[in-house]
């Protein structure tokens, strides 16, 4: 039996199913939780969708949003399910006792660093996201996808795959969410939060990001920094920041595209994409984090200007590499 | 029979083709120029592309790009097609000649404003891309479609629907985006080529643009103005300035996002993008434009500030017409 199938099959099989997913939840993450919990609720089954923050504003458009709740410790389940989580400290402490104490431990993820901490382990790197994954199992099991299944499926899809322009975007893909808006995916809806709620503060801070964009020695590793200082000189916020790493890579020559950004004084998020050689999974996972080849992240204690200095030589070591796979070299 | 099947007829039982395409091309009047012309030539026809100018140095990596003529006002075709054309005056002076020589004319286009000047009209507002008809059309008359025919009709659709964010991004239109991947479209290099290879001054004259974002009083309309003095100020050129519309009309509350580009002193584009209500095409249409209701434009002669107030005012006036379908009006 597939992955695939066997998932089906215990969603289908047993009545009460705690679902999770990764702290600072993006698209794919949400899209997946809610697009797997809405299914399990209109098969009969008690779901409950759990996460130790509320659902960010950006995604509270999302259908069944509102019924996420705080995770309660106290509380049993049959099955416990952790969506696109590489690990399941990912899911934070809570959750993670949660999922524990469940019978099952169902894990669906499709991050290439995926630990395989699951009794069952749905992870499939060829799937552009997390919800293209829920699809299929949707599909197997025979549970109809309604419009607010398909509204969180194609949102974890758009979201995972830059609007279906990241090199994750296959044939499949699109496949699959051509299928999510015949049955009623929200598209309208869904561009309209996510692309054209911007506001003023977040578009100030691109334009100053943009001002600000550095450039290494050969052109190869190019970057940005969002740092506390920017973010109130621009009235934004630090989710105002997602995405900038996109125009650091479209620099043309540039490799490797790099985005500082500064949760707190001490504490900085670098998300990283390359264009055609480096993996940056392994560049990430050097500093304690993960994701995909071409885009991953970590976060860094330290002062700001530190961890970029480090990042950026060990991007340029990664990059001097005799056998990185890079034109030439 | 369909539109469809009578052009795929007609591309079956002829020998010797022209096809064209509008002035200042986009990636769809490219995509589908560069994709029905191969696709003719690998079914054994004499299939000659032509335009009055090069293609531009973006769309350069489009498969058949180089085999693309200049016009020869003294050549004689069977069959002419319009590609991507609302009117044949769109085609130049030349192309619009030569066309008119032939003994069939063929109007393929998705523009609502099309005005239907062909022998054989085949216009579906409904597609995405004039590229989404050609692939209807090539499957009509069972014509394979090779990875560069593909890659062509991917490009086509790809930046019509910005990049399959726009109103016009159907199920359909996916399933055609996922048909051609699977027919070969080179998905990476088409990326890389239009979002990956931005130059230093172009992401500048993006963030002053952004800079200089204005708002009207109620918040409905938004503006950004790139005049030619900005563009060498940034270093960039007037083509970098494509898809800046799209940062305006994603601001907060705006329904309706205009881009003043200052093609020459005396000369200014405009764009327009709406969200919810207001027809675009109408109000470009004012101007002498058109497009479709989301997404039109048009040339205005005159000085640009003069342009701004005429053109804004314009817009408000049609914001405020009691029945435009916005929301409590």
């Amino acid at each position: 039996m597939t992955d695939i199938a066997e998932s089906a099959n215990v969603l289908l099989k047993n009545d009460n199913y705690v679902l999770t997913t990764h702290l600072n939840p993006d698209g794919d993450a949400l899209g997946s939780l809610l697009g797997l919990g809405l299914a399990l609720l209109s098969a009969g089954k008690n779901a409950v969708m759990v996460m130790p923050h509320p659902v960010p504003a950006t995604f509270q458009f999302m259908p069944g949003a509102q019924q996420v709740k705080k995770v309660d410790v106290q509380a049993k389940f049959d099955v416990g399910i952790a969506l696109d989580c590489t690990d399941i400290t990912r899911a934070g402490e809570e959750a993670q006792q949660v999922l524990q104490k469940a019978r099952n431990l169902i894990n669906i993820d499709h991050h290439i660093s995926n630990q395989y901490f699951g009794d069952l382990n749905v992870v499939d790197a060829q799937a552009s996201a997390t919800g293209e994954i829920i699809y299929d199992i949707l599909y197997e099991a025979k549970i109809p996808i309604t419009s607010d299944i398909a509204t969180n499926l194609y949102t974890a899809i758009v979201t995972d795959t830059g609007s279906f322009q990241h090199q994750n975007t296959t044939a499949k893909c699109l496949q699959t969410a051509a299928f999510l808006l015949d049955c009623g995916a929200e598209h309208r809806t869904i561009q309209q939060h996510l692309y054209e709620q911007r506001s003023l503060g977040s578009l100030r801070l691109l334009a100053r990001g943009l001002e600000s964009l550095s450039l290494n020695e050969d052109g190869r590793v190019a970057w940005m920094t969002v740092s506390q200082d920017l973010l109130s000189a621009s009235g934004a916020t630090v989710d105002d920041s997602d995405g900038m790493v996109d125009y650091v890579k479209s620099l043309k020559g540039v490799e490797v595209g790099i985005l500082f950004k500064e949760v707190n004084s001490g504490e900085t998020k670098v998300s990283f994409r390359s264009k055609n050689y480096l993996d940056v999974n392994q560049l990430a996972a050097h500093f304690g984090g993960g994701g995909h080849e071409r885009a991953a992240g970590c976060t860094v204690n330290g002062k700001i200007e530190d961890i970029e200095r480090v990042v950026i030589r060990k991007t340029e070591e990664q990059l001097a590499v005799k056998n990185c796979g890079g034109p030439g070299r």
